[in-house]
């Protein structure tokens, strides 16, 4: 029963397949191998147009170079003040931009919107050099919490970006969970709502480190391959995040992997609601954010379950954490054995 | 007959099949888990002594980062003209150490000396805020030429930088050749000869991606782990590094690729010298920099033989290649077949 | 009846004419003269202890070293989220602190208490790489808001700040205003209450550029100057910045100017209370924000008073300004004639 | 008899007495005040054209942000290996350009030439990543050895960068001086000649301190001021650098300033050749590189003459110190007084 985190999972059968396959004779270096092309190719069709795609192997890289094509000196980025460039990856945006600063909005279940981000541009207004400048927007698809923002609701926060001549940039962390619950193309999801830059994320959907910047303009995307080197990002062995990605695409398993994740979600918030718990959060991705009893939570770490407490912030009072309660985090992934949710789900019921 | 370089083999079979061998369940994330501290150990064994280690995944930002743990503010790094975080990194060693000074260093086989070190130090005297400050003095084992520093040169460079107060880092990209040839220990081929730091990258010999950050001095080491995080460089899924690592330790097999691509390299400079070719500097590793008649390149390569012309600098007079002659650089790994040794050497003799 | 800020008045008479003075004659550059090391000394008779004393020439940058010297990598410094630092910088301090993250704390009148500061760094747990690492606290003395931190309450951030083994900064860019309103000592408002690092501005006080970074820690100070000198604030004619500090501390005179400055702020600030108007925090500075009705806002500004509308925050319902009301920004300095404030209370006076 | 350095010596009497004439009421701060647009224009004046002017207030801030707004990620800035930023800068350019590297070019004179210049761009070839990429080419007018590059000379190099796109900085800490020299316009000798942006040095010539950053591409300068802020380079009393800037230009005090300094130096170095010295380079504006007795420096020393030993480097051998020779380093300034030059001469010539 380990709801930890997709990261705790090793990679899924056809990216090590494909690893394997792709393990043989020489091949050029540092993403000039055929293999990469082909891979390339394979996001040019993803997203039906051209894009330019760069190969990392860390999200946090793949989010901070992003980010950093985009930087201005005094630059303001603005995010959700929960979301995982902000909190979770020290000061690495701030680092690869050279001093950016990063301008945390709130909003409920992780999601920024149109008003609040307005409201926070409002404190950097054009050519008051003392407080810099904007220079871009950040949002997570799906967020920290496992929400999913509809198209329409990127396509507002793109308004607001263009009327400060800003990019839009996307951690999509989990972008294939996303993808699966708004059910739309990755198209829709990114350029065609407005999205500039991706943070294209594969490693917690089933590889091992397989992360790729993919820039929609590809005027902006002129001497990114600078910035990725400059930051130790360019891999020698490049084929091998290549094949990486070669296994992920191949015969829609990076589809298959997040649906089962997603529907594992479902099922265990759909189970938790059934014995009268709550959510944090609507379940809208792979993540679960269940509201239980204290006493609830050491029964079911007593039985094996691995998931762990969450700081919920900014909940409504109906809903956030009673006294004898406690807000739970628990992810699921291509790896998470439906048995695994039925125990968990029987144990819950047996505790209440 | 591909001689191109070592990083455009995939991984050995070793590392391959840990890879897949630790494939299975789920395991804490970001280096917390197990295997890591399996791994940890042996690079303890290894090295006779407790160090602390930090898993990267390019040798780029092993180096960077370990420069920018010793960074000072003006700080100067001490490392050969030709060296790789000098000529081949695009800056990264500057900008992870917010502005350092990359200091080149003529010397003969890419080889710095006492004497030249000691001479660059002079234009940094200590107190004279200009100049910048002295901050770290590095050197490869096996070196951009395939030469191999000496124990006593080792540690007649670690006086000079003992003189100024600062660490030798070490970039071992290359490192289990140069072991092989030295036939020591590791131990003796760092920190008892005054290696402080050192970039131990197992990418080349047989890896997909897995270089390692050792500090020998485990006070230095505190807080590098904030230095990798801020620079992208922790991965979630850490194990697949710890399993790449545990295969290459796996019964000796590091040695045994290093060997074996020292041997083909060594066997192909025999052969070349026996047909009365010569190299631009001792074969003492698995790079080999034959000097021979461009018709000769010419036919080698139309005979799909795969190597680089190489711009070699400083050589003396004898050696240095005449004007019809070209210098070329040709590296083994692992991978590289005996039978692809002797058709080269063939075709090179009939092209004489 | 100009109070736009301390900073439209120029040099105070005592430092233009110890420029003067001391423009003879030939003297070491780079802070090597004789007058530097003099006015080193009244340094460390003002504070009753040997400092180490860095001339700087902008506030920003006397800000930014400060916690550039403190800096850790994804190292979080924790201010007022008002503060010049975070607001007013343009990310200086996160540029020299190669990255660092600036935390805003709420507070009223600008200024943070230790349980806001406690609160805020528990987001920081110790050892937590994604998260970053505490690095600094500073907090300024006055504020932003003219309001002034009493030494019980500078003692007790500091013991948050020590708790958790970091460095307690000051930005004194009014730090005589400050002091005079004490009554205390420079060494109890510094040091004795626990101050690590100190801005010590001079130019709003009556300097044309005269900065200074005091480190209370000689141990800390230890390389400063390469920051200093890295950042290009290392002056050649450093001596024109002793110059300005040696007439700035002859007689007394910045504690006179401060005391003029702070004078007229409250006679302001009397004078529109005793028309019935309010003022938005304290008034124990050279600072006032009065809340006014946009009527006599309008009428001032006709008369040619200079002030600005001024964006208060957080503001407790009984004290914002209300629906026909403006809430402005009066800065007072060594310049402000009495018959200007005269002049303006009357102005207000007829414009009820 | 002083020779130690331009800028030992205070302001000029045409800078002091602006000073005190701009030191009078209120004016805005940040540079938006009317004397620094009037200044401004003075600037446009002079170099014929509309240029984009921003003060800062030292040399090395001039020179690091003009680099930093041409910066690139992984980028190579080209200079003379004995350049003021390469040697005396403490790595700020490298730090405000994010870890450029800044490659030294050899050449005669501290001038380098447009065929070392080239070979030394052939390391960065375009589009190789790991060399990193070409960013901008800068030079010293007049040089670190007392030479000037003729408008000839300039353009030659302009043309090299041009080849590879990348702009042409040039580093006027000493502009005045060598502008007199050549007798030409200060558009000749910058943007008729090629520079895209210039430091314009003031503080060597007479002032405190007052530098400018000037664009001749005012596209290039876009956003500009937000390095400068980021730096802490903007002066809230900006108009003390501009006051400056106004006495500096006022009646062609500036270029008397410069024709005196370079007549006394012309004087030495006539007087010095007069009595069969010699000097190591030629001198063609404030300083003056002798070669003589160390005897002869032993006794001006104990003379009272200010001068210091200068480790000339790569002179040819009919030029270069012999054994009981050293080179000395002598600059004169608008302070140098002919009486002092006279007795220099007598000194030296009774010494011999």
């Amino acid at each position: 029963m380990n709801f930890a985190s997709d990261n705790w999972a090793g990679a899924a059968p056809a990216v090590m397949s494909a690893l394997a396959r792709h393990n043989t004779g020489y091949s050029p270096a540092y993403g000039t191998d055929p293999l990469t092309d082909s891979v390339g190719q394979k996001f040019n069709d993803l997203f039906e147009r051209e894009v330019a795609v760069y190969f990392v192997a860390t999200g946090t890289a793949a989010n901070a170079l992003s980010l950093a094509a985009h930087s201005r000196p005094g630059g303001a980025i603005f995010c959700h003040r929960e979301s995982h460039i902000q909190v979770d990856e020290c000061n690495c945006p701030e680092f690869m931009t050279s001093g950016g600063k990063l301008v945390g909005i709130p909003g409920d279940g992780a999601k920024i919107t149109p008003t609040a981000l307005r409201e926070a541009m409002t404190a950097f207004p054009h050519g008051v050099v003392h407080h810099g400048q904007v220079a871009s927007v950040s949002i997570s698809q799906a967020t920290e919490c496992g929400t999913v923002y509809t198209l329409e609701e990127i396509d507002a926060i793109k308004q607001v970006a263009d009327a400060r001549s800003v990019p839009l940039h996307m951690d999509g962390a989990r972008f294939a969970n996303a993808l699966v619950t708004l059910g739309c193309s990755a198209a829709d999801m990114t350029w065609k709502a407005g999205v500039d830059v991706l943070s294209f994320g594969a490693t917690k959907n089933g590889c091992w480190c397989a992360e790729a910047v993919v820039f929609f303009d590809l005027e902006a995307a002129r001497g990114f391959e600078y910035f990725r080197k400059r930051g130790g990002h360019l891999f020698s062995k490049s084929r091998f995040v290549a094949a990486q990605f070669d296994g992920y695409f191949s015969d829609g398993s990076w589809l298959a992997t997040a649906a089962h994740a997603n529907d594992m979600a479902t099922k265990l918030a759909e189970g938790i609601r059934a014995q009268g718990g709550r959510t944090a959060w609507a379940v809208e991705a792979n993540e679960v954010f269940p509201i239980l009893k204290r006493s609830q939570f050491e029964k079911l770490e007593a039985a094996g379950a691995k998931l762990y407490e969450w700081a919920a912030k900014d909940l409504p009072e109906t809903i956030a954490p009673g006294e004898d309660e406690v807000c739970l985090r628990m992810v699921t992934s291509f790896a998470t054995a439906e048995t695994d949710v039925d125990t968990f789900l029987e144990t819950l019921g047996a505790a209440v």
